[in-house]
């Protein structure tokens, strides 16, 4: 089975001191895991160049691929390009291309401001769709996206269909037994099947069930076995239902 | 003016496979900025050992203090604990004085699953409260908090409580012109006034304005002179109203 790995960093001050609630990490980490891709880091930082310069390339090595999410833009506190251009030891140059596009999708005279907007990594790639006329900004494996939820959810959307693979399944279990009670049945099922993602959930507000189990695998016949065998193991009054 | 640094680390295999969403975050950048607490970095992470040791560690060295969410419990998913000692060096130990608690407030016969709930850093500290029977686990300058937002909620009011210091103040201005072209006074604005925390979120949805600047600072007297010479600067037609 096929795996791919992914980090998210988002930029914004905003987000960390609570003026706005970011909405992109739970996009992404939805659309991503529907293409059977691993996002295995979630980072939020602030308006910061060697922050940003410094997470990104982290992020870069340890990943497949990663997605930033913000900083984009022709203000003070737009450093995401600028960011990812020195994690990689890049200059940041105008791109020609780009500032042409912006040209003829904006009104008004341009200004210095607007051409901040043409402003990316040397080297980097310009990926053009047809959903959005400003292309994705692309250096090395890391993805510079807008913040803006529209945008962003489009942009991600293409980039999850580049990295599509082979997908998860996913099988659930709700049980009316506490966490103490079925956690010896959880961990044989796991020795017995140490590849299973295996996540135990208690609701503490909820009538109907108080630990929902999930059961998951890239591998559907290896997820149907470990199901069978925890089935087995809990007590049949305990199963409220499965998925 | 007092400064104070936070990270937040939140644990959690079902956040990264967008099974759930988080609110944790939201909810501890909100009440942190009101204790004029800086939230610096929000890190989500999965259930695994090495890695949330390896991000508490670098944490808990950056920052003045780390809070993390979620991981706790008596199943095999459940890592925090480990991960926080790992991140020290310490071993994980059963704490009499816990395992007494839990024995307390628990029905039914002890079992080694509700034991797990005891085991917790060698030499951590038991913060009691009123609100929670739960003691929460502080090891060096890190706290350990369920990721049950009930919980994670209660307990985090009183971390941030406990490192109340000066406020943020914040003044905010709604203008009808874009960041283009208003970028230039941002940049003036910052020259003149290097301290103030100068943010620009353009809105694309709305017909009211286009792009909301909050001005903020820790000196209220800075403020509100950053705050008139950026007034003084912008077009005063574009200037939809401030707060």
């Amino acid at each position: 089975m096929n795996r791919c790995s992914c980090a998210l960093v988002v930029v914004g001050n905003e987000i960390l001191s609570g003026k706005i609630p970011d909405s992109n990490a739970y996009f992404a980490a939805r659309e991503l895991r529907s293409a059977g891709v691993a996002l295995e880091r979630i980072a939020v930082i602030p308006d910061d160049l060697d922050v940003i310069a410094a997470e990104v390339r982290e992020c870069a090595a340890r990943f497949d691929f990663v997605v930033t999410s913000g900083g984009v833009g022709p203000t003070h506190d737009d450093l995401t390009m600028e960011g990812v251009a020195r994690a990689f030891g890049r200059k940041v140059i105008v791109s020609d291309e780009l500032a042409a596009l912006i040209n003829e999708h904006s009104s008004g005279k341009p200004n210095p401001a607007r051409l901040k907007m043409a402003e990316i990594p040397e080297g980097a790639v310009l990926n053009q769709s047809e959903e959005i006329w400003f292309p994705t900004i692309q250096v090395e494996n890391v993805y510079v996206l807008p913040g803006v939820p529209q945008l962003f959810e489009t942009k991600l959307r293409m980039i999850a269909r580049r990295y599509r693979t082979d997908p998860y399944f996913i099988r659930t279990i709700y049980t009316t037994a506490s966490e103490s009670a079925i956690a010896a049945y959880l961990n044989d099922c796991l020795a017995q099947y140490p590849e299973l993602m295996l996540g135990s959930y208690p609701k503490f507000d909820d009538a109907e069930y108080r630990v929902k189990l999930t059961l998951e695998s890239k591998d559907r016949g290896y997820l149907d076995r470990a199901f069978d065998h925890l089935i087995g193991l809990l007590p049949r009054e305990a199963v409220l239902r499965t998925e």
